[in-house]
């Protein structure tokens, strides 16, 4: 994974200072993964390491949470020949609006692909329709687990989280190769230990 | 081009009827290319058959038209490693927001991607942010041509159009192949003839 963390820290989709996010709050670390799509090498590398987390798994399709994973979802699912769905993101009443685009079968398992986990929230949002349509869910793979409470919110309601990368992980790496000094290091695992969805 | 052009008939990409259309006209022909995410193998086929189509083209970047090309343009991505860019689709006033996504510079040459012509609108959406962000526009690259106008809105433009397959094309191969009969390959005709953009 060495490898993985040094290229997604050069191409700037690890970034470390001081970013405020939505919320207000000021964020040490900024994750934006959305930049990959401009290094197809790192994209497949991404794909590939997603995909070696799960293919020992058990299932029929791939769906990607829009926006971010939608490439790594594409690649994997053309890589190894496993058919994909996407869900319309602006579809919000998928009662009575086609939320899933894509050919699938109701009773097929189908794999959740995501780029980065913070709360879940964004996993839920797009579990949901696909169960309506009578998919199965039983496990999710994201690239990045920002360690703040997510993977307990998923597994709390009984899907499995792997993840390719931990923030610890990526700290530690970052810090050995000499790409992170220890004081940063040290205020990203404070910020990430002190806030906690 | 026969086999594609069978293998989107047979996923239902492309299929003959009744449809009512957002405008309320009653189409003959329906073409929905967002299915070819369920079919990996036909996705594969479309992504090569349109990098063939610009491969001799002089470009850096690629832009896939949100949403259904994105899946077209992440594929000849990954495949040929070359870098993309993409449009956020909601980003309307791209004068303040960040409305193209990934890494590029000013002056680069981007090339177009897009599932199907009619006006040719969709395509113009897309080409008024890059351009505003620096980009050079010279190509598109669609895979179907619906032949109502749109490559005279497009080459009027100054741009120039590349189709993989026109609706002629489609319809000559699926009535000599046996998957469309006369009659209503005869409707379609004349329902192309007299929708033009």
């Amino acid at each position: 994974m060495r490898d993985l963390i040094l290229k997604l820290h050069k191409i700037n989709a690890i970034k470390f200072g001081e970013f405020k996010l939505k919320s207000g709050i000021i964020s040490t670390i900024y994750i934006d993964l959305r930049v990959t799509i401009s290094y197809p090498e790192v994209l497949k590398m991404v794909a590939e390491a997603m995909w070696d987390k799960i293919s020992d798994l058990n299932f029929d399709i791939l769906c990607g949470v829009p926006y971010t994973a939608l490439p790594f979802a594409t690649v994997m699912s053309a890589e190894h020949n496993k058919p994909m769905v996407m869900r319309r993101k602006e579809v919000k009443d998928y009662e009575t609006r086609k939320a899933i685009e894509g050919y699938f079968e109701a009773g097929q398992n189908c794999l959740i692909i995501e780029d980065l986990i913070t709360s879940g929230s964004s996993v839920f949002e797009t579990i949901e329709p696909l169960e309506h349509e009578g998919l199965k869910i039983t496990d999710i793979v994201v690239l990045v687990d920002r360690e703040q409470g997510g993977k307990k919110h998923i597994e709390d309601k009984g899907y499995n989280l792997h993840s390719v990368l931990t923030i610890s992980q990526v700290l530690e790496t970052l810090e050995t190769e000499g790409k992170l000094d220890k004081e940063m290091a040290i205020k990203v695992k404070e910020f990430i230990k002190s806030n906690q969805v």
